[in-house]
């Protein structure tokens, strides 16, 4: 029990030491599940012996969600409360920290559901305003995954917790005696493999594999990021935790072709399997999977952008879940073993000059696993020529 | 489980359909602590299926609470997030049911910090506008307990949640094989009680018994209440679950004495024992205890009128609480088994006219239980008799 404790705290420090960065004075929002429970206390602690203001620990509830989607009339499902929006507002006026905290507890908890009213069942408002703080660099963030029961029986059959805490403790690092040592050698080193992409001048990103021929424009303007991002007043701050990936925003009206997915993807309460989508002049115009399909369509009505890609991300399989050779069902986790996909929105800061053309805005964001030992990743330059970047899962080097 | 789930089903509908009752349309906020979660959810189940647009369901967490008491500055310790003050606003405007969930897990979680410091803790601002919405009568409301491994520990030295569950049946009359009839016929007979003692216009109650010998002045405006209110709008709802009370507004001016309770009190992460309290004009000029006093010395200090009486209830032994004969450790059921006393704010709708002089108004409202077999309550009427009103805990015939 008291080893246990321990590895919350430490884990709760790195996350916000190291994530999040909170300095002292700020207020700090937690978002976390219910099921979340122990870690966001011990994120709390730590935020507050970091020197925060105010932790505002934020549960929310599957299960009353769930009572929601099935009880009330479509025209409420996307209702925003107001003092839900005058919330998330504050916070980025004050520039607060935010721990978004993930790992489903019940993956398919809204399975039973029709896809089309959960994809229907979000604050759209809420998620505008967050699109629009990001885009403004507001707050240091971080988003951390949770080892709980539902999260572990979906990944070892049974809910052995202890299993996934060890798992987790490599992916993040806190194996390391310094981990705090370790994270920085870990920004430095995709801050360089996204400097040697900078300097490469790649026009498109092809990539090609069963299932998969697809063209991902650039824009000249794009440029690569490694994990280690900085709010607009300077506070750096490592966004994802674990993160093993370099990414930069696409031109959004530049994606060709088609690609399948290499994992399956949790989303809103369901699990989607073998999800399928074709572009057309940047736009998905078909959508197929074994399971669902209606999730990911859901989504993509929600607003008129949401079905352009908004982030493209090389990862390979030297990255530490990779590692594992295990499939999480928490894209956190799944898309830092595997290239993937966003559709819905950009992230400005992966953009020279911001919010330009091409740079894609919506209220959602949804990443998708495309990469994999048989998918071959290619940069096509500027000037015409061709450079492979992944072959077998496996970084090419770049010069 | 299918029987427990049943019992918290069946529990949820009593508590959405006879105490908030909840309308349709109605906004619906659950106010709950992390621990209540399985109850939490079934009341949004149940305020869902009763037509409800919406519910909010707020989970809080002692133990982030017990961190920021901990670490934070003095002068943050009473801070309102302005959100949060938005929040309860606009449940008011818009006439929403709130169904408030105790029972606490962990009675005695800040016991070990200063009692003064847990006193300040508290939004003073959400407890001023939380007086107001009750004094205009702008919610349907309900107090209902939630049995949990701490509070049934506290009980019975074990974490016997089940035979929790079976007392709390008793006391909710979940019981009965037509609860919400039970609840109806339990309604007349309470106000029943209170329409006699209107009709024998008394001036004060007098309280004597080991280390009490107490005159608490009534107005001649005080009106006494059974359990049923009714909101400004008409919608009626029993504020509490389980009651057994009679319960009128003082003349905030006129109480002299002093009074030992007859019963601990969980206040704020502490347990309150041995509690003794003198009055001058109205006022509480002393306080002493076993154990607590700080924790009852800090809320008093939390503007210029709590340590004036803003409640007197009478409650006779045949209570269903009573007749358990256990104390509680939760005031819901413990001052239901007996006479008590609230400093703090007045309930407007006691009083003919509302908040006029004499309805004590304050940001804070305490009840502790004074009633027990050997404390006499007598009722001084405005002719100067006297009427017997509990010897032994027995309720005399009043005509």
């Amino acid at each position: 029990m008291a080893a246990g404790l321990a590895r919350i705290d430490r884990y709760a420090e790195l996350i916000v030491q190291v994530g999040a960065n909170v300095q002292p004075g700020q207020l700090v929002e937690v978002i976390a599940r219910i099921e979340h429970v122990d870690v966001a206390r011990a994120v709390a602690r730590a935020a507050y012996r970091a020197g925060a203001s105010y932790v505002d620990v934020g549960y929310s509830d599957q299960h009353v969600r769930r009572a929601m989607i099935k009880n009330v009339s479509e025209d409420l499902l996307s209702w925003t409360p107001p003092w839900l929006l005058e919330r998330v507002k504050h916070f980025g006026n004050v520039n607060a920290a935010i721990v978004a905290l993930t790992g489903d507890a019940e993956p398919e908890l809204l399975a039973d559901l029709p896809g089309e009213l959960v994809g229907k069942a979000r604050m759209k408002e809420i998620g505008e305003e967050l699109t629009r703080q990001t885009n403004e660099g507001l707050n240091n963030w971080v988003v951390a995954g949770v080892p709980n029961k539902g999260w572990a029986a979906q990944l070892f059959g049974e809910p052995d917790v202890d299993a996934l805490w060890d798992l987790v403790e490599f992916c993040v690092r806190l194996d390391e005696d310094d981990p705090v040592a370790a994270w920085r050698a870990h920004v430095r080193k995709l801050g360089a493999r996204a400097d040697r992409l900078n300097d490469m001048q790649i026009d498109s990103l092809r990539y090609r594999g069963p299932g998969t021929d697809l063209t991902v424009g650039l824009l000249p303007e794009s440029r690569w990021q490694g994990c280690e991002s900085v709010t607009a007043n300077g506070i750096p701050y490592v966004a994802n935790m674990p993160t093993e990936e370099v990414f930069t925003t696409p031109d959004a009206r530049r994606t060709e072709g088609f690609v399948r997915s290499t994992q399956p993807l949790v989303l809103n309460g369901q699990i989607v399997k073998g999800l399928e989508v074709r572009f057309e002049n940047g736009r998905i115009v078909d959508v197929r999977a074994d399971v669902g399909a209606d999730a990911i369509r859901g989504e993509l009505a929600v607003d008129e952008r949401a079905p352009y890609l908004g982030e493209v991300s090389l990862v390979d399989g030297e990255s530490r879940i990779g590692q594992t050779g295990r499939v999480f069902f928490e894209t956190l986790y799944d898309e830092n073993a595997s290239c993937h996909l966003a559709y819905g929105s950009a992230y400005a800061e992966a953009v020279e000059g911001g919010v330009i053309d091409g740079v894609n805005v919506s209220a959602v964001h949804t990443d998708f696993m495309i990469g994999g030992p048989r998918v071959e990743v290619d940069a096509v330059l500027r000037d015409g020529g061709v450079v492979p970047l992944l072959r077998e899962n496996i970084w090419q080097p770049t010069h």
